[in-house]
């Protein structure tokens, strides 16, 4: 697959290509409101608060002259047509995981993170200094987007199972929620994948439509309320070692903007990459000690799942590389990663070893 | 030391005072200039960049309603002046590394970073959701300042030294540029410690005034140029595990401004730190490996130095415990780097280790 062929058989070439015919819509009395969709329930924890810290930043630091209205999934459009409706200028912005869309470009994947990629500080790197942020418009031209990283949950975990994984062999026919192509390198191993919102995640784990799920991490996990249908918990999961999230807006609605509001747009968001990924760590430690004290049981996955996801994982990304801005996207984001990767090990790594031996922790 | 007595015996007590009497200056058709003095040679790689970066995410969100002025060292007034000036608004604000500022209050060593403390991810993780944003402007009103952090170094390298160090008694009697606890944590070994600012490290390396000097990391060291004088580069340094850059705004100016302009200045300041921590860990690979082509020889202090320097840390940090804030300050960020580090090493430690493993990187 090219470029050329996403951009034809898209439905969201046609929409993308009649954005730049609509009229920007004026500042009324010096005020303008942007409407913001995003993929999150209301209240999910730590994701929606990343759109609503996006929006709120945007509307303090222009005093409300750019007010940013969220909507949650459902509330406009559904979690999953977001991208649509921003693309054909139905909404503004939208707050949600890049890799959801996949479907519309492979590409995508990067933005939110690689199975066996990048972790948070990683994707930082990349993304801020190694031409990630200069890709990632690359890839929003095509669909009539500017977007930002605007959000960032960390290294998520392994995930909720009904059951004990004690081989790659016991993948083969599992029921499983993962999205982009971690669910696709899953779907190595024999599971039958599904991409749910995460709206709609408790449910269908409580029914028994999926046997299991990954969803984000101790905290949003608890939140989500997973520890009350099944306490098998993996901890380190090689699919989203640190999940960016994605602010992205209309390209004819930002152009039409004063460049300090597109500044403001663009600082708002990065902003909120780092706070986000705080929110989440900080908040972790606790929700484990709770979900432990709950009952739920800490797993690792052994190292023959590893090997098998690790191979599974590069053959799936390997499958997209005739796409010309997906093997320029991938080659930028490993190489960064190759540079960034060994001080932070030789550095950061190194110390942490030694306080937690000298310290004892 | 308690509170009370830093005000009484600190000369910045009194201009602190004499700052709250200052008319906050008007905008002059509707624009203004703040003037932003800083610790850091016009050009240090990465610091002043840093420092740059807020002035102009500032002016640019503004629309140059605020337009922020850098004066580098030297220029408007001393590195190590900067303080002062702030406080008796003399400049409007100032980048700095806050531990330069111990002598002002201890507690300003938690706001760059404590010996045997944060990692930088920890810094955030405390700073931006665990309360450590609100202890810095608890210690900000005792000196007329709003404070923000600014920047990050990542973790910073043990150090350039003329000879091997093969255990804690070979720091006795060396002559060593370290700022803040780390160095007096580095006393206690013997070593003679001397606070230089960034723009006379060279020359005091060159001309033997010392033996040695930590400054940052292979980026910023290689730019500094200590490589020319010694070859023995300790990668891994138990000082500054994550080293924060501070904005600190006279605290009348601040107010004194819309709050849309407030908020502009927290975020910029706060997108910088996430900014400048990449902008470090991006460059130090590539700038590792040409230090090491250049016969720069990479080291690690063996155990014993790290447990005399664990000792020595926690000594000299023990100090300070009379200070009421100060311990208070210390209680926080401990039990918060306590709380999160825990899931991080789990989560994304133990998913580093894998993908090391199965890649073989």
């Amino acid at each position: 697959m090219d470029r050329r062929s996403f951009l034809r058989t898209s439905a969201l070439g046609g929409s993308a290509a009649a954005a730049t015919a609509l009229a920007a819509p004026a500042y009324a009395q010096g005020k303008r409101t942007l409407t913001m969709v995003t993929t999150w329930g209301r209240g999910l924890a730590g994701v929606h608060d990343a759109a609503q810290r996006v929006a709120d930043s945007i509307t303090t630091m222009t005093d409300g002259q750019l007010t940013v209205d969220v909507k949650a999934a459902g509330e406009l459009v559904g979690a999953f047509e977001v991208f649509d409706a921003v693309t054909a200028g139905q909404a503004d912005m939208y707050h949600a995981a890049d890799y959801y869309f996949t479907g519309q470009h492979p590409g995508y994947q990067y933005f939110t993170c690689a199975p066996f990629g990048m972790t948070s500080q990683e994707l930082a790197n990349w993304y801020y200094q190694d031409g990630g942020m200069e890709l990632h418009d690359e890839l929003g031209q095509i669909f009539g987007l500017k977007s930002f990283l605007g959000g960032n949950t960390g290294a998520q975990a392994g995930g909720w199972f009904r059951k004990e994984i004690n081989g790659p062999e016991d993948f083969n026919g599992l029921k499983f929620r993962m999205p982009g192509m971690g669910g696709q390198a899953l779907g190595k191993l024999g599971a039958s994948i599904q991409n749910l919102p995460g709206s709609e995640v408790y449910q269908a784990l409580a029914s028994g439509a999926i046997d299991g799920t990954e969803w984000i991490g101790p905290w949003a996990d608890e939140k989500a309320g997973f520890q009350e249908i099944t306490k098998f918990y993996y901890t380190a999961g090689f699919h989203e070692p640190g999940a960016g999230l994605s602010v992205a807006t209309n390209r004819d609605v930002f152009e039409s903007l004063p460049m300090a509001h597109q500044k403001v747009i663009e600082i708002a968001a990065s902003e909120c990459h780092q706070w986000n990924l705080a929110q989440f760590l900080a908040n972790n430690g606790a929700a484990l000690q709770r979900l432990q004290a709950g009952g739920v049981q800490l797993m690792e996955f052994p190292a023959s799942v590893w090997d098998a996801m690790g191979q599974a994982a590069k053959e799936t990304l390997d499958e997209y590389m005739d796409d010309e801005l997906f093997a320029k996207i991938r080659k930028s984001a490993e190489a960064s990663m190759m540079s960034s990767s060994g001080w932070i090990q030789m550095s950061e790594g190194a110390y942490r070893n030694q306080r937690d031996r000298v310290l004892g922790g």
